[in-house]
């Protein structure tokens, strides 16, 4: 069992799927006990988003064609609209937006300029998968929320992002180049860290560790293993 | 009078308005003999509106504030929405929106990079006084354009585009260091020449010189004249 909470740290197992281009299946449990309260939760989920649109509008004037540019810049407008459609959700329930993503904004930045690492592949690859992580991981929590504002959350994160390009390129990529592919899967192995870092400040923990983690696990796990096939749908050994 | 085409080259007048405030008026001239066969045209202005896209991200990434960075992050989003609307107007017509802009990618990312500044109120007025000009003049030139195709480029050309956070930042910023108000001055009026030169790429000339400079000449005096009252509005000296 990994502790998520540093006590019995171990080696993070990351299950290897086979299953190549099989959709992926939506999360057959939740987080919803941990969820923190509406404005935490929606002004960094919020700010996550925003994040996405900043890193694929630098991946898209980093593109190499005008072609690839323009699909990015519209993936990175799929990201600008979940961000505002989290933004209206912090309105409609009376908060201020900038206040409720205010307090993520310093671990966020960071983490946005981690993801972009050394090359556009890499940007691309980290853009992609450390979202899917979290909008899995958001999802997951968002079952926690109340009423209407759950089922409309969940939808909205759940929208597609538009990562089909990135696949599509860094596929590319390493068909151009096959030595790529190891330095990119080590690259998206060590996004997972980092990335469950951020995720695990957005759990509202009871205090009673055992019980959380028992909560915890079965979610991340299969989280991971939603990782995994992206890695794997990206050619690259998770 | 000015020479667009280098043969009288003479120092620029711009004239100085005081109307601080005041809307800018629509154009009342046009250059729509001029105009370049419609996928070039809508191939230019659908990069340009990318570019301005790009700047506009980058500009949201450098941002001080979790406020800022949200608004300069819609005004992003309403260029990429200007971007798209150019390239559904090139589909309709039957032309391949990446073949289209393409001929324009080397030149506008270079205006892009150019325009940027060195520092962050540079980027954000090169940005907004840039594409002032040039929705100005794309808007002017599409005058020029074939039927219903006319009215919906130049009524999505003129869409507001967002640029209000631009003008309060950068008279924040000036008010907290009033020396910068005239670097940023000389700022503004350096972009003009680039940005002249764009323009003037894409006038489908006849050949007529001394012609086409007198129906070129009434339309870049107003578009230098709303280009002063932008200036004006900002705090700037012309």
């Amino acid at each position: 069992m990994v502790s998520w909470f540093g006590r019995r740290a171990k080696r993070l197992e990351i299950p290897r799927l086979t299953g190549r281009g099989e959709s992926l299946p939506t999360m057959k449990v939740d987080l919803g006990e941990l969820v923190p309260p509406l404005p935490q939760f929606l002004g960094q989920a919020a700010y996550m988003e925003l994040g996405v649109f900043e890193s694929l509008a630098q991946a898209a004037t980093a593109a190499p064609t005008v072609t690839v540019k323009g699909q990015l810049s519209r993936s990175a407008g799929l990201a600008l609209a979940k961000h505002e459609a989290l933004v209206g959700e912090l309105r409609r329930h009376g908060s201020d937006p900038a206040e409720a993503m205010a307090p993520f904004a310093a671990e966020l930045d960071a983490f946005r300029r981690m993801r972009a690492g050394a090359t556009w592949p890499e940007s691309l690859i980290g853009c992609y998968l450390t979202t899917g992580l979290l909008d899995d991981f958001f999802a997951a929590l968002a079952v926690g929320l109340p009423g209407d504002t759950r089922s409309r959350v969940v939808k909205l994160i759940e929208q597609d992002a538009g990562f089909a390009v990135v696949v599509t390129e860094v596929t590319r990529a390493i068909a151009v180049d096959p030595k790529l592919a190891s330095s990119l899967a080590l690259w998206g192995r060590r996004l997972v860290g980092d990335t469950l870092l951020v995720a695990r400040s957005a759990l509202h923990v009871s205090g009673d560790l055992s019980r959380d983690e028992s909560r915890i696990e079965p979610v991340f796990t299969e989280i991971i293993a939603a990782h995994t096939r992206r890695m794997d749908e990206l050619g690259l050994t998770a």
